[in-house]
């Protein structure tokens, strides 16, 4: 009786790990998310029970009620997996649903996935760190506790030095831009915004600091910010890698 | 003709993804560094070339070594995999190799992967990010061009209020904890210290910021700070949520 809290990645099924492909292959009960896409769902075997628990904007499944759900799955089966889009420690609420069943004497375990903070960028050729442009990178979410979002120093995060990615940050792109420009950050700075990451479905915009949330932005998007995110290395052929660079720093 | 930039991931090959095994599998030529474990490279036909440019301390493969043979690669074969540790562009220079392939007219595609970042704290038990205490996560490598490095902003990054990841990190842990704490961090801030994550040696250390470096830090080990850093959810049975977090925050 184990709990396997499992990443589904961004989206493209050969982007699950093969842990998390063997696992859905012997699952008894799939509890998933709404951004676990329908080519992953795809695998889950006919004879295993598939639930669904997507939080839509305003939504009725309480995280409450999602922790109870696997609390009674996980007493009642071998082996159940909680499925969530990405990492299930990135912005996924694992850390709670593995208290409510530590709680309640259920064993688990994290798999990790392949976030889309890190595919997304990848699938359209920007690099998330280079040497020459990017020393580091943070990733961090729109959809936050009132509370916890407090705690982010955004004029730190404005002067950091590292790459940017934003997760979820659809519906508030503009707060984002705002507060960045507020806390420093250089207008100009590059943007990319990569929608349904991974999939055949996926689109791409690149803009300036200064223009973003002037368009509305589809969900689910990953927003990069900084140097890299006007590198396309995809697409480069013969211009000298000192151009490149020189574009974008 | 395509070179694949892979991410061999964390060390356990159950966390390759699905793409990257299928590629190892019909791969003429594996181009791969020191930190992929010997259990992924285990999964190599024997047919495959098998080329190790792992760069060692003070070692002998120059960059430059590298891109002109994924060049010479590229050009004879249908199947180059270039198998990175982790990540290809989390601190892979994938960029600088998708580049020189650029230059030489070869096709290029990064697999993202696994990133030890991500993979390392959940081994241990620890959420890089949790609502209650992690709004966001930062990853930075102690490994950087001194130019590069100059370019991070220390005192934003003591405040930022993020989950600090550090990979590469184990020759220069005390220079890390001087400039965290110079840059006004809590001597407090709970830090843990995972070496081999995933593989059957994996070992951790818990301590405080103020202690990084006092013992010598195993190579490769991935050090995280913050809150979060004191949590173990594996272990987690009967304490309360509140009495968890009160201990972290």
């Amino acid at each position: 009786m184990t709990v396997y809290l499992v990443g589904a990645g961004p989206g493209d099924p050969e982007l699950l790990t093969v842990k998390a492909a063997n696992l859905l292959r012997r699952a008894d009960v799939v509890v998933h998310d709404r951004l676990v896409s329908p080519e992953v769902l795809a695998l889950v075997p006919p004879w295993a029970e598939l639930v669904d628990v997507g939080k839509r904007p305003g939504g009725s499944v309480q995280q409450s009620a999602i922790n109870a759900a696997l609390v009674d799955y996980g007493s009642r089966f071998d082996c159940v997996v909680r499925l969530k889009g990405g990492d299930p420690h990135i912005f996924g609420r694992a850390a709670e649903e593995q208290i409510a069943l530590g709680i309640a004497g259920i064993a688990s375990e994290v798999v990790p996935g392949i976030s889309s903070a890190l595919a997304a960028p990848a699938a359209v050729g920007i690099p998330l760190t280079t040497r020459l442009a990017a020393s580091g990178f943070t990733v961090v979410t729109a959809h936050q506790d009132p509370a916890t979002d407090r705690s982010l120093d955004w004029e730190a995060l404005a002067r950091l030095g590292t790459t940017l990615v934003i997760l979820m940050g659809a519906a508030r792109a503009t707060a984002f831009r705002d507060r960045l420009l507020a806390g420093g950050m250089d207008p100009l700075t590059p943007v990319a915004i990569i929608t349904d990451a991974t999939l055949p479905t996926m689109r791409e915009t690149r803009l300036r600091l200064a223009q973003l949330g002037d368009e509305p932005v589809a969900n689910p998007s990953v927003i990069v910010i900084g140097a890299v995110a006007s590198l396309d290395l995809r697409s480069f052929s013969s211009t000298s890698p000192e151009t490149i660079m020189k574009t974008t720093v």
